[in-house]
C-alpha cells in the first residue's frame, strides 16, 4: 500500500480516481454477442456455452432433478447459515415496504403513491473464481418481497454443464423457479431480448465481469433498466486511536481479495495505528489462499494519515466509497456527516463481511464514486412507485382556476380547456 | 384517430410501439457538442448561444437584477396560481420523507437506511414553444425538500438574451440560486463537466428535445446519473358507459397539443361513448391555438373498443402509459389491477392537467413504456438511501459463525477471517 500524510486537496481528485481495466474493443465484441443472441436465440447460447464454458448443453434450463441433486449435496451447516442470512435479509428488506399514504393536498384533492412490483426481473450470478450464492439472497429476497411475477436467473455452467449447487440451493430457497445455464454477455442478451427458452425481462440485476457490465450498459439503450453502473469493489476504512489494527487489516484484505482491480483505502488520524495495521496486513496476507489477487489490489491501494477526523470524513465523502467502515468506538458521532457512501459499518465489530453475507443489509452497492448519486439495491429497486390521484368536483373547483392560469401562461390552451370544460358543466 | 375494435393480442405489440423520430447522426453531433464544451467551457457556450439562440451573451449567469425584473413582470394572478401549486406539490413530496427506522435483525445487529440528499443536481428547462415553469416546480421543490446543497438550472435564452420571466420567478420561488442562460445539449454538457461559470453536478433532471435527450444518455457514460430515459409524452384513457365524452376529448387534446410526436390512446367498452368522444374531439380541436400540432399527434393515435373492461386494463398494462386516466365513476375498482403506469387519474374530475400543474403529484414521468421499470420523479430521485449497520460484540457472536461458513463456501477466506479474528479475541 502506498503511504501518504496530509495530502493537499489539489491531489484528492487524482487519489480518488479508481483503477480501470483497458476496455479495448469491448463495445464491438459485446455488441456482436447481443445481436447474435437477439437473432439466433437458443442456438447462439448453446454455441457460446461450447466456446466460453467448454461444455455441450442439451438444455439451457436447470431441471427440478438438478435442483434436487444440488439441495442434497449441500452440507447442513451451510444450509443453516444461508437460512440465517435469509431471515435477516428478509427482515431488513421487508421493513422497506411502504404503505400507500393518502395526502389530501386540498379538500377533495387526494394524491398517493403505491409500490407495484416490476413484473419481470433478471438476475445474473457470475461463475468464475467464487460461487456468489450470497448475491442470490441479496437479489432474490427483495424480488420475492416486492412480488415480482417472473424472476429469471442466469449463471454460467461449469465444464460438466452444472451451475454451482450452492447457487441452485439458494435460488430455490428464495423461490426462484426459472434458472438457466448461461453466462457472460450472452446471458444479459438472453434476458434482454428473450429467446425460445429464456423469457425477456424489464430490469437486469447482478454483478459480472467487464463483458457483463458492458452488456448491461448496452441493454439500457434497448429499453431495459439496470440496477446500477458497475465497477470494481472497494472499501474505505476510517481509523483513530480507538481502532484495532488487526481488525482493520482483516477488513482491508477481505476487500482486496475480491479482485486485482479492487481498491482499499485506509484513512487514519493515528500514525501508530496506521503502521500497526500495515504490519498486521502483511502478516495476515501470507495465510490467504487468494494472496496473489490481494497483493495486486494492494499495489494501487493507499493509507493516508490525516491530522484531523474532519479531513478523513471530507476525503471519504469526496471518494464516495462503496463500503465505508468507521472503525472507531465513537463512530456514531460521525453519522450525520456522511454524505456519500454505499453502506456504512460503524464501530470495531461491524465488519464488512457481516453486510456482505448476513446482517441484513444489501451487498449490491454503488462503486466507482457512484455513491454520490445512486443508492444500493433495496426493495425500491424491484418496484415502481405509481402515483394516483382522485379529485372530486369540489376539489377541482378549488385548484382548477390555478391550473387554468398556469396552462394559459405556458401557452397550452388544451390543458386549460380540460379544466374549463369540467368547471363550466358543474 | 385510427379506430379499432377488439384487436387480436398478436397485434398489441405493434399497437403499443411508440412513434419515433429519425435520429440521423444525433450521436456524433451531440458527441461533438459535449467534447467542445468539456474542452472550451464558457467560450463554447457563448458561441452556441450565438449559433442556436441567435444572441450575444455577455454573461451566462442570470443576475439578481434580472431575477427582480422577472418577478416584477409577473401578474399577481399567475403568482398566486404558482404559489398554490407550490404548496400542493410541497405537501405531497414532503410526505415522501422517510425516517430512519432501525431494524434489529438479531439482538446486537442493528441495520437502518438513511436518506441523504444528492449534493449537486442540475435541472434543465427547455425554452421553445412553451415556457415550462411548471417543471421548475416539479424538480425544484423535491430538490429543496431533499436538501440538495447545490441546485443548478439551465434554460435557453431568447434572442434578447433573457430566460422567460415565469421560469425565473418560479426558480427563485423554490430557492434555486444558480440559473444560467444555456440551452440544448450544451447545457447538459456544461452541467456534466462544469465550466468556468457553471458547476458540475452529480445528477441531471428535466425534459428536452432529442438533442438534450441524447446528451443526457451520453452523460450516463461519463459517470452522471439522469432522472429517467425520455420520450414523447402520452396519455391512455380508459372509458366506459359512465364516462363523459367531452371531458375525455379535452384530456386527449391536452396531451396531443404537447408535440407532433405525442400519442393519445382511448380504450373504451362503450362504442357510443367512443363515437361521441371522437365528435367532441373534432369540435374542440378547431378552437385550439396549437391545432396543427394536435392534429399531427392524432394521426398516429388510436381509439380501441374492447368488449370487456378486463381487456382495457390488460392492454393498458401492456402499453404502460405515462399518464393513465380511468374516466369511470367506478375507477377505484381497478386500482389494484394497474401494474404499469406512470401516474393514474381516477374518475371524471381527475384531469391530467391537474397532475401536470397543481394537484401535488409530479409530472416528470416515464414515457415510451418505461413505466414498466421506472417510477416518476419523486423525493426519492433527489436522495441516496445509505444503509448503516452497528453490530455489537454479542451481535457478531450471533451471526459470525454463519458468515464464516458462507464466506468459506464462496472461497473468500479473508472475508471469513475478518469475522474469525474478532470472535477469537473476545
Amino acid at each position: 500500500m502506498i503511504q501518504l500524510t496530509n495530502p493537499e486537496k489539489s491531489q484528492w481528485a487524482k487519489l480518488t480516481k479508481r483503477p480501470s481495466l483497458p476496455s479495448d474493443d469491448l463495445q464491438s465484441k459485446v455488441g456482436y454477442i447481443l445481436d447474435n443472441v437477439k437473432t439466433r436465440g437458443d442456438e447462439a447460447l448453446t454455441e457460446y456455452a461450447q466456446l466460453f464454458d467448454n461444455v455441450n448443453l442439451e438444455r439451457l434450463q436447470v431441471t427440478s432433478a438438478e435442483i434436487q441433486t444440488a439441495i442434497n449435496s449441500i452440507d447442513d451447516d451451510l444450509k443453516s447459515a444461508i437460512q440465517l442470512a435469509k431471515q435477516n435479509i428478509y427482515s431488513f428488506h421487508a421493513s422497506q415496504k411502504e404503505d400507500a399514504q393518502i395526502i389530501e393536498t386540498r379538500p377533495g384533492v387526494k394524491c398517493w403513491r403505491k409500490s407495484v412490483a416490476i413484473e419481470k426481473v433478471g438476475i445474473y450470478i457470475p461463475g468464475g473464481t467464487a460461487p456468489l450464492f450470497s448475491t442470490v439472497l441479496m437479489l432474490g429476497i427483495p424480488a420475492a418481497i416486492a412480488g415480482c411475477r417472473e424472476v429469471v436467473l442466469c449463471s454460467p455452467p461449469n465444464n460438466e454443464g452444472n451451475i454451482h449447487p450452492a447457487i441452485l440451493y439458494t435460488a430455490n430457497l428464495v423461490g426462484i423457479e426459472k434458472m438457466y445455464k448461461v453466462g457472460g454477455a450472452q446471458a444479459i442478451a438472453a434476458m434482454s431480448f428473450g429467446t425460445e427458452t429464456i423469457p425477456a425481462v424489464h430490469k437486469l440485476f447482478g454483478p459480472g465481469n467487464q463483458y457483463v457490465t458492458k452488456a448491461k450498459e448496452m441493454a439500457l439503450l434497448h429499453g431495459l433498466a439496470i440496477d446500477m453502473p458497475a465497477g470494481p469493489s472497494e472499501v474505505l476504512v476510517i481509523a483513530d486511536s480507538t481502532s484495532n489494527p488487526d481488525y482493520i487489516a482483516a477488513d482491508l484484505l477481505s476487500q482486496a481479495e475480491h479482485g486485482t482491480d479492487s481498491q482499499v483505502v485506509l484513512l487514519s488520524t493515528d500514525a501508530d495505528i496506521t503502521q500497526r495495521t500495515l504490519l498486521a496486513l502483511n502478516s495476515q496476507l501470507d495465510t490467504l489462499p487468494r494472496k496473489l489477487i490481494a497483493e495486486k489490489a494492494l499495489e494501487h491501494s493507499y493509507a493516508i494519515t490525516f491530522e484531523e477526523m474532519d479531513c478523513c470524513i471530507e476525503f471519504s465523502n469526496f471518494y464516495a466509497p462503496e463500503h465505508l467502515i468507521i472503525a472507531s468506538e465513537n463512530a456514531h458521532q460521525y453519522i450525520d456527516r456522511i454524505i456519500n457512501a454505499g453502506s456504512v459499518f460503524l464501530g470495531n465489530f461491524s465488519c464488512e463481511s457481516a453486510g456482505d453475507y448476513a446482517s441484513g443489509t444489501n451487498h449490491t452497492l454503488p462503486t466507482s464514486g457512484f455513491a454520490k448519486q445512486y443508492s444500493g439495491t433495496s426493495l425500491d429497486s424491484f418496484v415502481k412507485k405509481i402515483t394516483f390521484q382522485m379529485i372530486s368536483k369540489s376539489g377541482l373547483r378549488r385548484i382548477g382556476p390555478a391550473i387554468e392560469i398556469m396552462a394559459e401562461a405556458e401557452g397550452l390552451m388544451a390543458h386549460k380547456n380540460a379544466v374549463s370544460i369540467r368547471l363550466k358543466s358543474q
